[in-house]
């Protein structure tokens, strides 16, 4: 029942992939290149967010807090959970509502797109997930306490998410860059974006909301990924 | 005295592409193709602003008021006033400190990006500058009264300014569309980026800020039109 109440619905794009595979069956024609693929392309916009050890979420939550299912996202066992923070940057501006991804890690990282820096008066680097060594730090609060992140707030890089018979339908290798061409009427295509490769992955692009924004991503705008 | 106070140094591009054609005339070597455009290519962010009538700027900043330069912009006699306002969206969330361009014109425009309509609560409608017809109002409220705009509301296209020499140089006529390639580590390039083309216009691609943040443009971000 639990798991149930928090499931999403499929997203659109893995939907339109079966019925396009579905159709040209029916009609007996050769799949075109992208609807051939192993696997349906997801396109989601990562917003501001965070990810905690449990040893920060108990010191933000309380003793023995544990992090609780808001909503499941694309990749498995991946959440966005209920707990949210107040994050506290270098010029005492704050972002409220600040939303913890679960499952909890073994490190601290704030992953915020430039237009929240700016505001904030962060001057973020551009890293990978997890290369968050030398970066600044803020102040995070919590219902239950302060925890100073001495490190971790980052520009997270574009990245897709890629199972290996994916990378290799796509021909690339984890940490090699792709593009992603993004139609409709304000349409643009990013490049420089990290392949990331795991058999626990998911295909699925993670850009962040200006650049979500730049292009006005639609549920039902065309994505392609291009190498 | 006045005009001095004001006048904005050189624009980096414009220096670069004067010392570029001066290095390649003492080597005595044929200029490359971007190197040899009549013009440098500037592009510039524009953040959320609104443009307004004379009787508006009145109602807002009492009678026989007139809009005072705070900064000269790149294209001849346009400028970013010292005036600011603030907007009241549907859901009753301000955007406080919206810069008024001037001079003033014959009717009154709001430019958002998608962000700023997120964060309102607008559904912003693309549109090229004063094709405003049904679109969405909202009130402006100034030191001296407020102003309720019934339409005018948008997510300005994306576009480039050029004079007809430029648009010889690229090959492309008013209303047809070109593509700005950004380099960087956060790398894109802007689809369907509309032409404007008059005597009196500098070359000069406006994009909004959550296009300038999904590339971190800075001043050094290598752009170059495409057709």
């Amino acid at each position: 029942m639990a798991a149930t109440l928090q499931q999403s619905p499929p997203h659109r794009a893995v939907v339109e992939h079966l019925v396009r595979q579905a159709v040209y069956a029916r009609m007996g024609k050769p799949l075109p290149k992208a609807a051939g693929a192993p696997n349906p392309l997801v396109v989601n916009i990562s917003a501001r967010h965070c990810h905690l050890t449990q040893a920060a979420v108990e010191i933000l939550f309380g003793k023995g807090h544990q992090l609780q299912v808001h909503k499941w996202l694309y990749q498995e066992g991946q959440y966005a959970a209920k707990e949210t923070l107040t994050l506290i940057g270098p010029r005492s501006r704050i972002i409220s509502n600040l939303r913890i991804l679960g499952p909890c890690r073994n490190l601290n990282q704030v992953e915020l797109a430039y237009t929240d820096g700016i505001a904030l008066g962060f001057d973020l680097p551009l890293r990978g997930s997890g290369d968050i060594q030398g970066t600044l730090g803020c102040m995070l609060m919590g219902p239950e306490g302060f925890f100073e992140m001495e490190q971790g707030v980052i520009r997270a890089m574009r990245h897709v998410h890629m199972h290996p018979t994916d990378a290799e339908f796509y021909g690339v290798k984890a940490g090699q860059q792709m593009r992603l061409k993004m139609g409709g009427a304000c349409g643009l295509t990013l490049d420089r974006m990290l392949v990331r490769v795991d058999p626990s992955f998911k295909l699925e692009v993670h850009i962040d909301t200006d650049e979500g924004n730049a292009c006005n991503l639609q549920p039902d705008t065309p994505c392609e990924l291009i190498t």
